[in-house]
C-alpha cells in the first residue's frame, strides 16, 4: 500500500475528511460544509478541492496516496453507483467512485456511511479484535452495519443491516417513516423515544421531572431516568427492551461476536448497555447468549475510520 | 477435481449417502440406519464400510475421489470437531473429520445439516443461480441455513441461522424447547401448529373437520385448511403470519434474493408459499420487498447435494 489515504465521510450538514498514514493512523481531521443546493451540484468538487489543497500543503504527491474511502448517506451498488439520498436533497443516481476518480485522479470507493461507521468500530473502536461484528447506530434513525468474517453484508438490495426496520412490537398504531408499523426505529431512535415519552405524558397524570423541559430531548429522558425518575426509567426501559429483543433476534441469524452500540443516543453510556443486556438475555437463543455489547469508541471520527479501512483494504 | 466425490447425511434415523460425479451428478444414492447405541461407537466405522464397498463394488480407486462432505445435526467448530448430538445419542466430542478421514484415507469435511441442506438447494434446487439466499427448514423444529455470497454464515457460536429461536410473538406462555419463551418454532413447526390446534379445539367450542382425527398431524391441518376448515385455516394463517415477520426481519439483516422453504412441512405446498409471502410483505422494509420466496425441491435430498458441495468447491 502506499504510504497514505482519504476517508471522506459525507453527512446531511458537514463533509468530515480524514488524512491517513497507512498504518491507520490519522494524521489530520477537518469538517467542510455540505452544500445540498442544486442536488448537490457542487459537492464532488468541494471534496476534490478538499483532498487536493491537503496534499498540496503538506507536499504529498498524489501517487504516494493509496485513494479515498467514502461513506454516502444512502444505499450504493456495485462499489461506486449511489442512489439518489433522501439527506442530501435527492444527490447521486450516478457512479460516484467514478466521478470523483476522475476529478482527484486517484482511486476511490464508495460505501453507505452506517456500514463504513461499523467498518471503522471493527478495526479501530469497540469491536477490535473481532470480525463478526454488528454495529447499531442510534440516532435520528436506527440503523446498522453486518460484518461477517471481517466482510460487510451489503445485502442484494443494499438493505443488510437495515435493523431500524425489524419489527419489534404488534398492535403499533404509528406508522414508521417506511410505511410499515412496529419498527424498532420507532422506539429506538432519538425521535422515537421523544415521541413515545411525551405521548405519555400528555395521556397520563403522573408526576415527573421531564415536565419541566419545554422541548423535551433524548438526553433529557437518559438524564432523568439517571436521577430516578420514574417516567423516563420507564422509558428508558421500554427503549432497551425493543432493542434487546432486536438484537436477540439478529443473533439468531448471524451470530456475531460483539455488538457495538454507537449513534448520538449511545452518548447515555452504560445505562443503554446495562439495560440492553438484561433483555437480550430474556429472550436470547442460549447458544448465543455469550456476546459482548459495548459501546461505540470513536463517536463520530467512526466514518472517516471505516472509509480509510474501505480503500486500505 | 477428481471424478469423484461422496454427500454423506447422518440423520437421527438414517444416514443418506450419496455418491457423485464431479459435475454433480447424483451416480447412486442410498441409506444406512443410524446405529445410536453406546453413544454413537460405531456410526462412523459403519460409514467408513458404506463409502469404501461402494468403491470396491464399482472398482474405483481412492486416489479418483475427492473427499467426502458430511452433514451432522449439531454444531460444527473449525470445519471437523463436533459437539454432542442430542439426536445421536451425544455422539461427537471429537474430531470427526480427521478420525473418518484415517478411517476412508480421504478428506473429510463436516458441516452442520441444515447449512448443508441450505447449501444444496442454493447450487441445486431451490435457490439454483443464486449466492444470497436463506434457507428454512420447517420439520420437528425449525432451522435455517444463511448464504451470504455463495458461503454459509456459521456464526462464532455455531448459531448462524438459528432462526426458529427468533422472538415472534410476546405474551406466550407455553415454553420452546430452548427455554425461553415466544420462539418461531413455537409456532411454525409441525410440533407448534399441532400443539396450537389441539388447545384451540380444547379450548374452544366451535365445529371443525379437525375433531375427527384421533392423532392429529399436521398434514391433517394443512388439508383441512385446503378444504376451507374454518379453524384450519385460522391455524395455517397464524403460523405463515409468524414466518412471514420472522423473514421480514430476517431481510433487514442480510437481504437475501430468495428464501427456500423445506423440511416435512413444506410438503403442504402452495398454501404455505401465499400466505408466507403476504404476510411478508405486511412487515417487509420496503427495500427489501422484492425478494423471491420459494419451495425448497430437492426435499430429503438436499443434505446430501449440500454436502458434496462442501467438499467439491
Amino acid at each position: 500500500m502506499k504510504p497514505y489515504a482519504f476517508g471522506v465521510d459525507m453527512g446531511g450538514t458537514t463533509i468530515k475528511l480524514g488524512f491517513f498514514r497507512k498504518d491507520g493512523a490519522l494524521i489530520e481531521k477537518w469538517e467542510i460544509p455540505t452544500r445540498t443546493e442544486n442536488h448537490g451540484a457542487n459537492l464532488l468538487t468541494d471534496i476534490a478541492l478538499a483532498v487536493l489543497s491537503k496534499l498540496a500543503e503538506k507536499g504529498i504527491k498524489t501517487s504516494d496516496v493509496e485513494g479515498i474511502g467514502m461513506g454516502v448517506p444512502g444505499a450504493v451498488y456495485n462499489d461506486g453507483f449511489v442512489k439518489p439520498c433522501a439527506n442530501l436533497n435527492q444527490w447521486g443516481g450516478f457512479d460516484v467512485a467514478t466521478e470523483l476518480s476522475t476529478l482527484c485522479k486517484m482511486p476511490v470507493k464508495v460505501v453507505n456511511d452506517a456500514d463504513a461507521a461499523a467498518l471503522g468500530e471493527m478495526k479501530f473502536g469497540g469491536g477490535r479484535g473481532h470480525k463478526n461484528v454488528v454495529f447499531v447506530t442510534l440516532g435520528t434513525g436506527v440503523g446498522g452495519g453486518i460484518i461477517v468474517d471481517g466482510k460487510l453484508v451489503t445485502g442484494v438490495h443494499g438493505a443488510g443491516g437495515e435493523i431500524g426496520h425489524m419489527k419489534v412490537k404488534s398492535g403499533e398504531v404509528s406508522m414508521c417513516g417506511c410505511g410499515k408499523k412496529g419498527c424498532l426505529e420507532q422506539y429506538a431512535s432519538a425521535t422515537g423515544i421523544v415521541r413515545n415519552t411525551k405521548l405519555y405524558l400528555e395521556q397520563s397524570g403522573i408526576e415527573s421531572t421531564l415536565r419541566q423541559f419545554d422541548t423535551l430531548t433524548c438526553k433529557n429522558i437518559f438524564d432523568c431516568a439517571k436521577e430516578g425518575d420514574i417516567v423516563a426509567v420507564n422509558q428508558v426501559d421500554e427503549m432497551t427492551h425493543m432493542l434487546g429483543k432486536a438484537l436477540s433476534n439478529i443473533s439468531c441469524v448471524v451470530d456475531p461476536e460483539v455488538f457495538v452500540i454507537g449513534g448520538g443516543v449511545s452518548r447515555a453510556g452504560d445505562i443503554i448497555i446495562e439495560n440492553v443486556k438484561k433483555y437480550f438475555l430474556l429472550y436470547a437463543f442460549p447458544a448465543t447468549e455469550d456476546v459482548d455489547i459495548t459501546l461505540a469508541k470513536l463517536g463520530n471520527d467512526a466514518g472517516i475510520y471505516g472509509c480509510f479501512t474501505v480503500v486500505s483494504d
